[in-house]
């Protein structure tokens, strides 16, 4: 796996002789070295004895990290009950987003179920209606999958240019998980859904009673009811005990503290799926079921959040890429605002509606970045940019920005969100 | 991916229908459904608006998961700042262990080290002794992989038949999660290794100095120099800010707190590997460098901690197996003690020196289980039973114990850890 690094570009050894001046705070000779090793050796750390382990049966973040958290935008909604708040991309690496760092969207407050009371009905046009408890959800055979849950109205507010500082804020609305739950198809297999039931209304048990039609073709394919992210029962934020998954489709589909499972003949049309989670068009039409979240990519660091903060020499640029039609074989990137184009190198496992980590590694000449990233999906869609996208949908939407971000990184490394055209 | 399922087994139609049987609560017509909704619409939980985003920056589980915690076992050492907890693996699934739950083992305690004041140097036998930040170490490029973590004394106090009710006891000195770092083998380019370097000695810089020897081969193969798990920064009892990751092999190796690599032209028989992870055989002799954790496997589901509380019927049988040499293709099931073995059904990514998650879905009858299960790994070696470990290494070892696990289920669903012959 290192030797994928083998001929990756022309500069790989240049770069690497970079690294190694960068890497030396204080080096060169044995004796400097030495001197080093006794200045370590009288940190506080070997010099007593660390903390036990009983003292925190559930682990938590060290100290130092305080500052990776979720965060909100006060300004944004009246109320935190219905609120959104958001993953700090910016410090995160991988494609694992860890269960105390996945955004948050509560349309009635997060909800707080006892998993023994708790039941999921599946009724309407089926042979035989159900209703089930956990435990008997739990003796359905499982899957397990790692996929990306976007809003639909991530980067929403960049549609006309509000420019928020930093990709925690445009593009935090998302998370990337690996899944436990049984395929929905096998629960309505169970209740037999009739000839005419084409459409699935599924709906949560939480105060603001959330609803959505799902046609049938997709509940039936890769559909999952799941009580597990990431080894463990679900967060309450994100639906305990259990919710659904609705593979590359967008995050408020995905009904969290799941209840009931109504088949139907047609879309129930309801509120989050007409005057929400719709694109108003220029033209005062209205796109709807576009469900689907198309190929998208940001770069996490350098960003706003995220500045240059060690000068000239050796960089690492790092983002995430993903697409809900598949996988992402590719992700471009450029350091001038376009005008010259090189390929991300990926890494890590590719899977299917999951996020990609890209990498790009340059020697910095200190000179100011234009950086943009161009997600590729598997299907041969290539990310567009926000002009392309204004220029077919206007600027009433807010919902489905999958535009080409762009940070503006200047000589001492600061860095902010910009347009270019 | 559902697809999978099909043809899986002669019995899935059989499955299903029992599936059904079981599933249903309140079910059968359409006017006890209602009744049931009517109920649904008078929880709590949909009376009354729900926490709002702001209130967990980070997020912990839900207070119904207050049980899902690592454990240790207090009379197993004198200390806890020289202690195990284990990982709660009964009440996990899928492949991923989140960072809260990660068993722990320090020797000194788990030290806490302010990231601005850390230092990693490389010194002994290179052309240039190095010594690097740890934001000098984000200049290199960075790995992303899934790589589990057994200390080599898992299930250690089974050798004698210790018997441990619960497999968080017997098999819960393992972890599982995605680690962002830098390939150790750039870092040793760095500092250039001579001919005649042979080993590496890592260093921790906790108060237990920690030390280990590893083969020149082994260092510039895969393993990686880490600083996150599961996309963020390794907690304080994983190593904070910095650790060694040896893929494949034992868990003592990948020295936390990493502050020094050392080149030598042969093993340092330190402490951890000679009187400590070393394996004693009947004769006296001891078994030395036995780093690579050999294919084992245990069900997580049902065992003594997770008995079957619902009764005949459909029963999803569960469990993990891993090796240090590569993937796990296949897993054996049996449950009658190993009279007739089935295969398991593999589901989820199969990584390299990853976790595997297998399932096996039975009708159970309510007569009494003995249930047991055999990895095969890539390679093509299979799991040995406990007896045969020991006709080969005697009743003195701790270490390596990769025997196959049995658990006995009575009629009542209650399981109990036992050994057949």
């Amino acid at each position: 796996m290192i030797d994928q690094f083998k001929g990756m570009k022309p500069s790989r050894r240049a770069f690497l002789r970079g690294a190694a001046a960068a890497g030396v705070a204080v080096a060169g000779t044995k004796a400097a070295a030495e001197g080093e090793a006794q200045i370590l050796n009288k940190q506080p750390w070997n010099q007593a004895l660390g903390a036990g382990v009983d003292e925190s049966p559930y682990g938590m973040p060290s100290k130092f990290e305080a500052g990776v958290v979720r965060k909100n935008v006060p300004w944004l909604t009246a109320e935190s009950i219905s609120s959104i708040n958001f993953t700090p991309i910016h410090e995160l690496d991988g494609i694992i987003t860890p269960n105390g760092l996945c955004f948050e969207r509560h349309h009635g407050g997060a909800a707080e179920i006892d998993p023994a009371e708790h039941r999921i009905m599946i009724n309407g046009l089926v042979d035989r209606e159900l209703v089930f408890t956990m435990e008997d959800l739990m003796r359905f055979p499982r899957e397990n999958h790692v996929y990306f849950l976007e809003c639909a109205a991530n980067s929403g507010m960049e549609w006309r240019g509000a420019q928020l500082n930093g990709c925690q804020f445009t593009h935090g609305m998302i998370h990337n998980v690996m899944y436990t739950g049984v395929p929905l198809r096998l629960l309505l297999e169970e209740a037999g859904v009739k000839t005419e039931g084409k459409w699935l209304l599924a709906e949560g048990a939480d105060a603001s009673g959330m609803t959505r039609s799902i046609p049938m073709e997709k509940a039936l394919d890769d559909c999952l009811v799941a009580f597990k992210m990431n080894g463990e029962a679900l967060r309450a934020e994100q639906g305990y005990p259990v919710r659904l998954v609705v593979p590359g489709w967008e995050g408020n589909m995905w009904i969290k503290w799941l209840r009931r499972l109504e088949v139907g003949d047609q879309p129930w049309h309801h509120r989050e799926e007409t005057s929400k989670y719709t694109d108003l068009l220029g033209d005062g039409q209205a796109r709807r079921f576009t469900w689907e979240m198309d190929a998208k990519s940001v770069i996490t660091s350098p960003s706003p959040q995220k500045p240059i903060t060690h000068g000239k020499g050796p960089l690492v640029i790092t983002g995430l890429a993903w697409s809900g039609r598949g996988t992402i074989p590719r992700v471009d990137i450029t350091i001038d605002g376009g005008i010259n184009w090189m390929q991300a190198r990926m890494d890590g496992p590719s899977l299917d509606k999951s996020m990609h980590r890209f990498y790009y590694e340059i020697d910095w000449d200190g000179a100011p970045l234009l950086l943009q990233s161009r997600a590729h999906d598997s299907t041969g869609y290539v990310q567009p940019t926000k002009d392309q996208l204004r220029s077919v949908r206007g600027l009433n939407s807010i919902y489905h920005n999958n535009g080409i971000q762009t940070w503006a990184v200047n000589s001492d490394g600061v860095a902010e969100n910009v347009e270019i055209s």
